[in-house]
């Protein structure tokens, strides 16, 4: 198929960018906000009542939401690749270190004290496909992370249907799942009812009006980001592999119709090859239509006046995913820092990081890899600062904070400072 | 005065608690968000000459945003202040390490990089005082993260009559000041005007209107916490400075009519001391009226029937600040997790975590240290995962990815991974 292609720099390479970042609809889309804004006014007024109306709507089902446990048969084959995601997964997350800082001086201790939060909920989207691996993605860190109780939601669809949900829920240690899909769930998870008891943050992708929930919530409960459509960008030369290039691109495009592929190359020739390999690579492939519609609305391939420009275009575009398949990969890749996971040279398909490398797949998208990261077992802990003064300190510290206190005008402030000068018990 | 005292466990207790938590308006402050969101839209279309109309009108100031720089005369004993505090809280802080994960396996690298977020900008409220030390507390983790741009936001009255803030933005070495203060201000560095360059990351407290806005934006840019009123519970026993006890909880009631300031004790005799000494330290006290109506509205004296009550008290409030005044203090704070920051022992006055003891004083409210923690040099910096598989590597793990593949239903990921399976260049 015929992709859409431009120099960089140009006129058209700077309004693909800005069409790239208007497909960030969640945060101006007024219709699902005023439906999570319902669900949350209703849920916290009504509780169970409530939710049991909103279960009715728009799960189609009754009774209570608290899922009964069923076993997930699943195949021998999944049984492996199940562990060998968890294995690689559990490897990599566990590195992820939250030290606490600590001071001793003058006879006090000032330090942060590290604690797992008591309860996150993560939400399960159904629709096209039941993303079992996003359930890895998501509980793994908070359990590694010391979180005691992780209570999954998740439309009564996906739980009934995917065995394999059913074993990485069991396989992950989850026995608290609600049937519950949409922007009531995330509201009964963020403010509690009788029979959902409240959790501390609320974690992982969903449709508009989950994310328009989850944003409605972000100050009740911690959220993650809100996930909009995903995003891949490879930069490649010359040398690049093709086949592997086209191929990773339409993994990405597969996913969605609002979904971005980009190619960004110093080499004519090369985009040339990739935009035959990704039409043969069309043909047959039961998700193109997908793949098509994403391609013809978000698709490109940029051909860069030079590395440098390159370079400048993508991290403008700051996208989710990057690949890198140049001469000097691995180099190369020190050129970038607004991406949310990079992978490294022709081996590295951007596949290997949705399962089974080790990092996460939960990753900013829509530019927003400018300011956040991926999710991570940092993302499930909380600090609280201690501070714990000798007496000698505080009795030389004393006269500083009467001073900021009587600048800011607050005279009980110096007071109170005052009163730590002289000797005491 | 009479300040409202309940006994722990009992109806007035858990009437309290919600008492507290209903403080929480900015969540539901419609007003405040259809002004935000005004201003958030029209700044996005109309960029310098919105914000020009905006300023003119809230403001009361015409001409470019960005102020001209002016030194700010201080006295010598603000200076040392000033320079005790960058110096605690620069201790501290630079011992908020920001490690990375990093594996090596079968001859792949799979790591995170850890960068400074490339802009900041910081909102320094104007009002009944400018808090100077808020500036310090906001600028100088994000100068030790390494972040290159830091922007200063602030009602014109606020830099124009405070020459300790300017002083101090000397100091802290920021050269890029906006006179603008309220939504407006927001809405200008969220999405960036000619004149004002987007930032990546907006911290800082403020009135409703940028609370609000703060929240509309927080999709497009990194957001601190919404600070809420402030919050003080003193947990003591009878061995307690009454003095002491009063002098701190005078100290955050004296901040704001929605101040919160609650004594949870074990000792009768304690709880009729401090109520005394409230009552003799508020004569003559400048900011008494402030003070009386916090203590009024959300003040309170609560008598535990056990350590284990008042903790569970305590823990359900979740307070910003949490002094410690019992025999056994420092062990005590042990039994805590949900504050934001505990001050431990009679030396330990809260007032000092406001601005010399070297912890950071922007911290959750409003119950929301359950789940987040005071600023820190951490939430300056973002991370890039870089997968690099080897070879042997890829094709181990493609098999795998093939079969996850299929279970979501996502044909061309499976064909991606299937062509790292066989030997490449």
């Amino acid at each position: 198929m015929k992709i859409r292609t431009f120099p960089i720099p140009s006129e058209e390479a700077e309004a693909h960018l800005r069409r790239l970042a208007g497909r960030a609809r969640v945060l101006f889309d007024g219709e699902a906000a005023r439906v999570a804004g319902r669900a949350l006014s209703e849920i916290r007024r009504g509780g169970d009542r409530a939710l049991a109306r909103w279960r009715a709507r728009y799960d189609g089902v009754t009774g209570p939401p608290r899922a009964v446990r069923r076993p997930g048969r699943v195949s021998a084959e999944f049984r492996r690749a199940f562990e060998q995601s968890l294995s690689r997964v559990t490897l990599f997350h566990s590195r992820q270190q939250t030290p606490a800082a600590r001071v001793l001086t003058a006879g006090s201790v000032i330090e942060e004290r590290v604690f797992p939060l008591d309860s996150v909920g993560v939400y399960i989207p159904g629709g096209q496909a039941v993303y079992v691996s996003t359930a890895l993605m998501t509980i793994l860190p908070a359990r590694l992370a010391g979180v005691p109780r992780i209570a999954v939601a998740t439309p009564p669809p996906a739980y009934d249907s995917s065995p394999e949900l059913r074993y990485a829920l069991g396989k992950l240690g989850v026995t608290e799942v609600y049937r519950m899909g949409g922007a009531h769930a995330i509201a009964a998870l963020a403010v509690g009812t009788g029979a959902v008891p409240r959790v501390a943050c609320i974690v992982g992708p969903g449709n508009r009006f989950v994310a328009a929930a989850k944003r409605l919530v972000s100050g009740l409960v911690r959220i993650d980001g809100l996930s909009g459509p995903t995003e891949v960008a490879v930069y490649a030369d010359g040398a690049a592999d093709a086949e592997c290039v086209a191929a990773d691109l339409l993994a990405q495009a597969e996913h969605d119709r609002d979904a971005a592929a980009v190619l960004v190359t110093t080499s004519a020739p090369l985009a040339e090859r990739v935009e035959k390999a990704i039409t043969r690579r069309l043909v047959g492939l039961e998700t193109r239509d997908r793949a098509r519609a994403a391609l013809s609305r978000y698709g490109a391939i940029a051909i860069a006046k030079s590395p440098r420009e390159a370079v400048r275009f993508l991290e403008a575009f700051a996208p989710e995913h990057l690949g890198i398949q140049t001469r000097k990969s691995l180099e190369d890749s020190r050129l970038f820092r607004r991406a949310g996971a990079v992978f490294v040279g022709r081996p590295t398909s951007e596949v290997f990081g949705d399962y089974v490398a080790g990092t996460n797949h939960v990753l900013p998208t829509n530019g927003t890899a400018r300011f956040s990261s991926a999710l991570s077992v940092r993302d499930f802990v909380k600090r609280m600062s201690v501070v714990s003064l000798s007496r000698r300190d505080a009795e030389r510290l004393a006269p500083h904070a009467e001073v900021w206190a009587r600048i800011e005008g607050l005279p009980a402030h110096a007071a109170a400072a005052r009163l730590r000068r002289s000797a005491g018990s």
